[in-house]
């Protein structure tokens, strides 16, 4: 069967032309195969096609990402530094080791330089002394939460940052951050390239809450989903056990409610997940607070778990503030949802035992677990890869089981969100039983 | 960009034409989208296009899998029946638990069959009576590892199989094992067809080893990477505060060293990774015992981990047995290798401390942990989907980040390896030096 | 050597003289040796005996717990029940399971009520009725945190209680709980008395603080300074890869300090801790603050572990209020801390970035780890000999390394505090060294 | 009431009278108190007195341990080394590193010496050299098993380590070890006394089996129970998703059966709990082949922990062999039993489907729980304050909830067990019910 399909090829950007023999080719043993990837190599963006009547929507592809042949750098007089940036996730100490390893031992890049507490670890007035990563330094880093480069929020002065990049005489760049971050990755990009300096600038993408689209899953998601999951099963613990206990949990999840969705499938002991794609009503006959009471009166407990970004709407009147990242500040669902659940049973004369848990900081500063691991190791020797080959400006994404190259515009451009007709939504439901009370 | 892409879709067999309205439509709440999958949504088996001189080559389309809007079999009148077969998996009762949950929740299916023991338990004179699966049968049951069903290995005579799945009633049966299982589940779809029975025959490949092709992952893996994981560190442990300390763990992996690997990556504390896909050496300049003796040189400790097909070649002159699923029996490379290890140091005159670990039944055994629980969720969730709409003969598999249907003979006949010139293989080489020291 | 040492011995309750060979016997195998325990046996207060000019002082001697030879309770015509009141507390399905597996398989008592949501399950007007216990009941129940009979706070009538405690038929009646519940315990024991009901009245002490004197170690200590720990660990990651980061996290410890000890010793991570038993200035030269900044000076992070006991004299100007067990509201020194820090730097124009962490739920509502479950099961089996041999009255204690009885008003009459002069403290100070900054 | 007992003190060796002012004065803040323990401060050995006709019986007095008011050394002129020894234990690097943060910070000693892989390390021969303790070093040891000083098993020449500790300046000797350790540490402090050295030579009893008497717990044992209680769980697990499946699980106890007793009770899943304390037969009506036959019977699946040292009596014929540390080596019951039950059912043609877990690495490598991290805080503070008054050749033991000194002579005389009439061994017939299969 022969089918003609429409493509928008989504080409990244280069310095030049990479015309160096990479120095990977001996290290793979045993076998005689290549290991390299092509630029003729592409992922579709969709990993389902639609054939039928109208034929399949044209649709991205996108770099493949991998290791090449041929590289821009000369790993003899190359020297990188990575950046963490934002809030914590797990999964940043790996991220780092392995970029360490993957330049140092595999590209034989001398230096690389850890720039210290993010952005500001480049602004020379202000920030830390950025420091030089060894093996001793790397070595255990990965059994530990948090970063060890430190991090913080928020931009400096483009131009400050690639006079010192310069300074350092970096030529491979990696930022480590949220949307935020990328977009600052990207204003460096611009810099560079005004001064036309042999730099490339490549961003991974840490997103706790998963809301960075063409990605399927960023790191630190699957290590959050596993955490959260457990502070679920506890709130259940003390509604159970409470007269008419309600555990309620606010998880992270500022645009995208992917974490209280996962936790809820790996728990199964939410009734009510909320999350931002999915509007509700507080009050009146559809909305949580009477479906909660047909719930209480059926089983006497209850769990909810609500996305910090849930219910943004009952906040409509309330002024609107922006955190040092740029990042709308949302208003705190969780103490709200508290509040209004309290009165609205004090007013039916109906008692309810409320057990309220905000666990992001235990959440966010957990070492990443196994499997985040691998995808963070994959997602670092990619991103060195793309960068000794000259390539820039991309973020190096996990995709329908490989990974690939998005220009970083491309990715901050939306934010990738929760499907309400998908069978995660659906899974949700199927948990929660939460329609039936919704009614 | 237009490009003309050959493909040989595969559709799998059906009961029949579906004609019944699904009663998903209504627990689709909120959003008046549509949740249903067609069967002109197919998902291409390569998520890497490669374009270039000679074009793309021809490649598999697979089914989607989803819940489908026209369904074959009425809930009312519709039995189900899942069995658990071989050796224990983290995840199994994850499977059995969202199975009963969408038949009986989402679909209204009444009877949920639960088939004790295996195929063991289709035999009427020599096994366990079935039981009745129930919402407080299976409430709690994900939270432990093995199976509430129980399991066995081997098969039983398909004919009185099918007697016993008629006279339960069975409209769907789901089968959850290994590709022994599934050669058994096919044979009782042929007798059904034959004997022109409505019943639609599922299987859920259950492979701790990862070994099933066109699966991206199926369940268990990530749990038992994990616990390989921690055993490694373990290993190293002993093996760096010994004498000359080397920390020697035999893992599951009979045809394919995923778990080897994953353990190796996520650890990085292995030194040597031995997998059934890239042969090795014993003796001689360029063999595993000179490479050991390098690297006890220099840093006098050492971890290896070794998948239990590793090195099977060792054994070709003994004779081949087989165990109760017709699996091939493998010579057990973990005591072997420790005593030629301990009998080439004593030859060499040079003394080590082997500490030799063989974690089996601590991996299979663990409760399935966060990841492999979505996993487990949505494989279920899309096995009764297909059963409902007369599928039959089929797995349901997850593949490039979305699940499909793969005729059940197709998947078994062969088996899934990890590519030695893939970026798996590269990660572990990067993570263990291991090819510094085989020179 | 022998020397002359004064005693008081402290002689429990009794309903009567017991007079019923104890079924016990028959089932301690091997070994034709007595198991039992005699009311000669004492175990005195104190474990260290100052000897020297003035000699030791006046000391007291409690009972010694265990099986005692004859009981008074006729097995086959004894009616056992159990409540769990209060918070939630680690150990709890423990006990309940070890009791009924002491009373039902031991004893041989068919009969074993639990009553359900502390005291209001002796209200038969408003509360839950109860159930009685199974082995199928309590199967699996101690894998779980929670309590599987549900809790509340709070008092119920006593002549109420003991009317529902005679209409169910209760002979041995076994409390869990706080000092609140345990003075309830006793006020029932003494309408029994006034009744002359053949009812014993038994105390199994929870207090998560382990605030009640006489005891070592209270169950759930254990359990709740481990998971305490964990969340001690984030609170570092959190601070120190924050720029000037502190973490602040609020441990439980009304009136004792033993789990933010704990969990400082355990984590070696904190660098304040602030306990009940030892007062702190807030401002001035020798405040909190100024040590903090001093801190903060020098290392550019810190963790503080505050008990939510402490720093009370703080609000000394505020009014008091009680919650429903009538233990007095503590006013919350986290958020205060949280504030005043954060006023402190400001004013010193020092920034710092606070992480405030409140792990309460989280932390209690964890099922018992294994050394919990040890100390819940020698607590129960010892609640049931005291019970079966006619004692009353009396609370079962762990002390010294083996087990006690304690009259209830004599351990309800203080509560028991962190030595600021014993080890444990000194400990405490050695791994935060926060003397020094203090200055 | 007073009443006139008879001890026998044990007042350890001293080097000489120690007249120096303790700098741990100052650095108890806050309260003006004394925190110093006296020589006039003893722990009875017995926590249960028996008063009665007959009195009570004689028993020791041992010192109590803590910080002394005057200390020998002089800590501006003094050096310590500290060495493990024998086979992992979880905890070990919790006592190195908590008795360098008492010597270097509490007492000002400025070198502390770690001495390489045992005793080993003091032949300057064939060991590795010692290397000086810093913060740095010991700063994250805690978070890892095993020992960051190596270990080894086996004595070496006592001049010739004596010699070595004496060209490394040292005074103050802390050997971490089992009984073959200290009476290695005896001997030193024999040579010392020879050479009339200012060398104090302290043990800290290190066995996981917890075995050394005077000893309530030796540190280690509770996480080893914890970790044996999970292998437990996993083979019951397997026990019971099989067709008439046994497990079999070998647990760490040579001598007793702490950790036996401790899953078993723990986990509430064994069925037969076996201990070199309790004699068993085999065959026979009353063996356990006929009761593990009476419980499958019954239940069709069973779970057997087997100590290591139980059942050696069936190995009466064999010859006898010793390890490194003049250990006897145990014969292997697990394989043996294995073997004898598979025999035994076949020979009854039932089959049954054994899975065998010998988990020993996996336990003993383990980083120590919060619980022993307590335990190994306070055995090494007191440890370092023993040596600093200035007494020697003594173990400092944990007792009746408080620590103490016992001479080292004295606590390898004999081993520790279990005590069959106890109530830890009857908690355990009462969690297995094996006593009802034994008939």
């Amino acid at each position: 069967m022969e089918v003609s399909l429409r493509f928008k090829p989504v080409r990244c950007a280069t310095l030049g032309e990479p015309q160096i023999r990479s120095p990977l080719r001996r290290s793979r043993v045993p076998g005689d195969g290549c290991p390299f990837k092509s630029d003729d190599q592409w992922v579709p963006h969709d990993a389902v096609l639609t054939l039928g009547p109208e034929g399949p929507a044209e649709q991205y592809l996108f770099e493949h990402a991998g290791p090449r042949d041929r590289i821009f750098f000369d790993p003899q007089k190359t020297t990188a530094a990575v950046v963490t940036c934002g809030g914590l996730c797990p999964g940043l100490n790996d991220v780092i080791r392995s970029l360490f390893f993957e330049l140092h031992f595999n590209y034989g890049i001398q230096r690389v330089w850890g720039i210290r507490n993010g952005f500001l670890g480049l602004n020379p007035e202000r920030g830390p002394k950025p420091i030089e990563l060894t093996t001793d330094f790397v070595a255990d880093i990965h059994w530990q939460g948090g970063t060890a480069l430190g991090t913080s929020r928020g931009p400096q002065e483009v131009s400050m940052m690639v006079d010192t990049l310069q300074s350092l005489g970096v030529n491979l760049f990696f930022c480590v951050g949220g949307d935020g971050t990328q977009r600052g990755a990207h204003a460096i990009g611009e810099e560079i390239a005004r001064r036309r300096l042999p730099m490339s600038v490549i961003g991974i993408p840490k997103t706790i809450d998963n809301d960075i689209p063409y990605c399927d899953r960023t790191f630190g998601l699957v290590t959050a989903v596993e955490k959260a999951r457990d502070v679920v099963v506890q709130a259940h613990t003390e509604a159970k056990a409470a007269v008419r206990g309600i555990g309620l949990v606010k998880l992270m999840g500022r645009e995208a409610g992917f974490i209280a969705c996962g936790a809820t499938i790996a728990s199964q002991e939410v009734n009510f997940t909320l999350i931002p794609e999915v509007p509700f009503e507080l009050h009146g006959e559809r909305g949580l607070l009477a479906a909660l009471r047909r719930r209480m009166a059926d089983r006497h407990h209850a769990v909810i778990a609500v996305a910090e970004g849930a219910g943004q709407s009952f906040f409509a009147d309330l002024p609107v503030s922006y955190d040092a990242s740029g990042n709308k500040k949302h208003h705190d669902i969780g103490p709200y949802l508290k509040q209004e659940i309290r009165r609205y049973f004090q007013e039916m004369n109906e008692g309810v035992d409320i057990k309220y848990i905000d666990p992001s900081y235990i959440i966010r500063s957990a070492p990443a677990n196994s499997e985040d691991r691998l995808l963070c190791n994959q997602l670092a020797r990619n991103a060195a890869h793309a960068a000794m080959a000259g390539k820039t400006d991309l973020l190096v994404c996990a995709k329908n089981g490989t990974y690939m190259h998005v220009p970083i515009m491309m990715a901050v451009a939306e934010k990738q969100k929760v499907d309400p007709r998908g069978e995660l939504w659906a899974s949700v439901l199927a948990s929660t039983g939460q329609s039936l009370y919704f009614g």
